[in-house]
């Protein structure tokens, strides 16, 4: 038996245990369903009249640990289904009555009896007795309709969380307070990267001087790797009439997520673009190429729109616009490798850059079924390419047959953050089928014309999305490079606006080169009348890497005081400009 | 009389000097309509059966010159009604049949007898005699409905351009010629700076490498301009909830123009933003501000979409997809002034930059109709602000009243390209109206709420349509700074590369810091084996500002030959970075 299916049952025995307490809690209480799931477990109670909130939860959890502590039998016990009914309606269970009743004639039902406690239908399987389920804690009540159904009753949800030990349970808890105070929604707004607005719309963030400065850097960081490895920037339209998508298959595809646009003027149909490879597959397309040219690399930061339910979109995770930092290699079959190896290299530099050395990485390749498009030997040819782009590279990946995307097999790239999630960030795909589609092509050595592979290839993925997981990987803390405001001086008193000009000086001659080329210092001055506190304390809330607090005594002595975020520092002034340099 | 007066009848002779010649070549011909025109004439004619092309026109010219040197005198001749239909009848001309029958009945009717060559029914007025036409050329065939209906007749309209003086008609020729070859988008194509698709759309450009390179320069050195005086870039979707223009009162304004956006998902709609004000007053909006932090200045290079008929898009000079250099400050009525004279700096200083020194500016005020909103003594104090601010910039102005948009006083710039053509580019509006729907504040030093002034620039305008003057302006040789291949190498054989590497790593140091910062140079290098003579004139189809030829000698010799636009200079290899970084 593996650990997962005894924590599995551990956690189903929770749930039952959940319920009775709230039985002796809420006599009059009626049961949904309560499963284990991921983190723990929940139970759907309908509560009838009484409110149920968080501020409840101590005296059921302490309910709870008094039956955990009598070490109650968990018992099955299997009754014909008019005994299950029975059971049910004598217990005023409706909603375990409608469970019942669903079943098939004759199937076997299975009840549960914890002890004399308490009966609960259910199909197990449960650990032996109340004893052993480990560690847990109840966390929030939350609404859910009766199966899902929005015209059904609203019932409380209770959840809990629950694992094998204490030290797992407290890690836990602990990991989970930690995403909270780095929530990317929270800071978004403490740090003024971006808003919303309601009269804009849900999902269509709007970024404010500070957000965009850092969301430019990431774009710019992003394309500059790129752009030393021979692609080039391209610019294309956000909109573009269906026919584009109709020619590449992309219109059946992306379906309802499509925002469609109508031109009031002359009745065309057009679509807001939801990627950007047919738009570029255009301009490879605006004239002859021949086989010297090849590859033909072309990228773009540009703004994509795909439509969500207004529901499942949250900060920056999800989102209408998303911008990606996107290019699509044109090249000979005998080229892939090299572009891959190339792409590869890429992402883990940019990712080791963003503090996320540890990366993963998914191969995908075809199976055996017709569903993929596109030449057998050719797809085999990419996909030994693709691993030996992997292999080359060092990269840790895996690789999953039946994977692919029907056009083509691709690498996605795994990256784990500060607190140990992972998020699927990087992608590189092969594809056969759009060039095909747009009649791509190229005159080869001999003057024969040939067709071309295309590579699909984000870094960053979204940027919006990106910024999400590097805001919560980073706290907030950005890294010096990237901050969007790196300096502040903050004066002592107004005595020292002399010294404060010679220390200007030296800041506006400072460009950092690493990561990313030409990139000038961003510092601003707070000498207002506030006191010093307050004004470090402004500083701080913004998580400015690198504070320098300027008072007299500084001046004359010329050094500068720096509170980085974790030390103080007292700096010459003549090596200030080595000092900032060296930040990391 | 005036000048123009007198040309517009010799024009206007000049048009039944070109029937009268149609009939002794065509005389079945029927006649249409043949007016004056801004820079000539011309008459449309139904040839019945027969054809007529470009390549008649000089048969035609020639019968006319000769009607010319006969100084047939053009005599007035008021007739009743009936005797002119009589007239039409008996010559079988329909089109004047139909003309005479919808003028009022006892109206005066009158003629025009060319001595007694031809006869033409026609309100004048024309000069004495044939011989006072000035200079002339027939220049072009076109097709032209009766009467502009579709439904109605196709004729021949046969154009002819008309000058007082020979030296004047040949001005304009000349001009025309010029401008024809300067055709941005016969450039565009020649030059790979952009293309268009027919799965795309009309009015969507789709921009190359070369292109793109050319439009960031632009959009980059116009922000770094507004960089230097405090403006900060924001990021904002280019979508919207209709709510936003409802609210702000662009939605009945732009009507038709708007592309609007429908979500399939949740069913809202939306619209592509057509200008961004309102998007950056949202990020404004988002949180409090106070009079210390005024005035807040954001702009963003981003793209408008604004709908246009299909027939009337064309090239880059009207565009679906208008990215624009935009601006916007919130500022204290009192910081009017200084925002402004900042603002009409800055367009100078680019204006200069793009060689287009020769700037008018139009200052729009209002008059004293009630169709302006605002409070009439902000209006006044703004007026005069803008005013000095031109005054002190010092520049060449003009006053209009009644000209102003209803929400504020604007400038409107003129700039004169190379040819002597005027494009009204850049604009500096005031808004007094957008602060207010949308209920924008700031606390000011006394602790109240006030409401701050918008101020909207554009310098470059929209990048598509400012690239569409720039490229005419340059004819396609662009400026050393802003050329997308500023620098070829070209081989005179393969015994150079180790010469080539020399040059490349000088190459790759070079940096330029004027106009625009951290300007890295592009060069590629030509050693493919074809001709010199053939790599010459592959480079020069490409107006690359500095084509450096390297053959052995150079290479022995240590120097590097350079083929300008209009002069070749050898250079010592020594001397070669600094050579280029001088070049203008």
């Amino acid at each position: 038996m593996k650990d997962s299916d005894n924590l599995e049952k551990m956690r189903h025995t929770l749930s039952h245990i959940l319920a009775a307490a709230v039985q002796e809690l809420y006599p009059t209480a009626t049961f949904g369903i309560g499963p284990a799931i991921d983190t723990g477990f929940y139970y759907d109670i309908d509560f009838g009249k009484t409110k149920i909130s968080d501020a409840d939860l101590e005296k059921i959890e302490k309910k709870m640990r008094g039956i955990v502590s009598r070490k109650l039998p968990m018992e099955k016990r299997v009754v014909p289904k008019m005994e299950a009914l029975n059971w049910a309606r004598d217990h005023k269970q409706k909603y375990k009555i409608e469970l019942i009743e669903d079943l098939p004639e004759g199937s076997e039902i299975s009840f549960y009896d914890m002890g004399d406690l308490f009966t609960d239908l259910c199909k197990g399987p449960h650990v032996k007795d109340t004893g052993e389920v480990g560690a847990f804690k109840l966390i929030r009540v939350a609404g859910a309709y009766w199966r899902g159904d929005e015209k059904r009753e609203m019932l409380t949800r209770i959840y809990g969380v629950a694992f094998a030990t204490e030290a797992e349970l407290d890690e836990y808890l602990k990991r989970q307070e930690e995403a909270k105070a780095r929530d990317h929604r929270k800071l978004g707004k403490e740090l003024d990267l971006f808003c919303f607005s309601d009269l804009v719309g849900a999902g269509l963030p709007l970024f404010t001087p500070r957000g965009t400065e850092l969301r430019e850097l990431m774009a710019n960081y992003s394309l500059s790797l790129r752009g030393r490895e021979g692609f080039k920037k391209v610019w294309t339209p956000h909109i573009t009439k269906t026919d584009l998508y109709k020619t590449s298959g992309h219109y059946a595809k992306f379906g309802d997520e499509l925002f469609m646009v109508h031109s009031q003027v002359n009745g065309e149909d057009f679509a807001m673009k939801p990627m950007n490879c047919p738009h570029h597959a255009q301009i490879f397309a605006s004239r002859p190429r021949t086989y010297k040219e090849m590859p033909v690399r072309y990228m773009e930061a540009t703004t994509d729109y795909r439509d969500e339910k207004t529901g499942e979109l949250g900060g920056l995770s999800r989102v209408r616009s998303l911008t990606q930092d996107d290019s699509h290699v044109f090249c000979r079959n005998d080229q892939i490798k090299d572009e891959v190896k190339r792409l590869v290299a890429i992402v883990k530099e940019l990712y080791s850059t963003m503090g996320m050395q540890k990366l993963r990485a998914r191969l995908s390749y075809r199976s055996d079924e017709d569903k993929y498009l596109g030449d057998k030997a050719l797809w085999e040819m990419a996909q030994s390419q693709i691993k030996q782009a992997a292999i080359d590279n060092g990269l840790d990946y895996f690789e999953q047959e039946g994977e692919a995307a029907f056009y083509g097999p691709k690498i996605d790239f795994m990256a784990e953050d500060a607190i140990g999630r992972e998020h699927q960030l990087a992608t590189i795909q092969l594809d056969f089928v759009q060039p095909e589609r747009f009649g791509l092509e190229f005159t080869n050595a001999k003057g024969e014309k040939e067709r071309p592979v295309m590579i699909h290839h984000a870094t960053l993925g979204s940027i919006e999305r990106f910024l999400s997981v590097f805001i919560e990987h980073t706290g907030g803390w950005f890294p010096f490079w990237c901050a969007p405001e790196q300096v502040r001086i903050v004066t002592v008193n107004n005595t020292v606006s002399k010294y404060v000009d010679e220390i200007k000086e030296i800041l506006d001659g400072i460009v950092l080169d690493k990561p990313l080329k030409y990139n000038e210092l961003r510092y601003t001055i707070d000498d207002s009348s506030d006191s010093l506190g307050k004004k470090i304390k402004r500083a701080t809330d913004f998580k400015i890497p690198a504070v320098l607090v300027v008072g007299p005594k500084d001046a004359e002595e010329k050094v500068v005081s720096i509170r980085l975020r974790d030390k103080e520092e007292k700096v010459k002034l003549s090596k200030l400009a080595t000092f900032l340099k060296d930040l990391k």
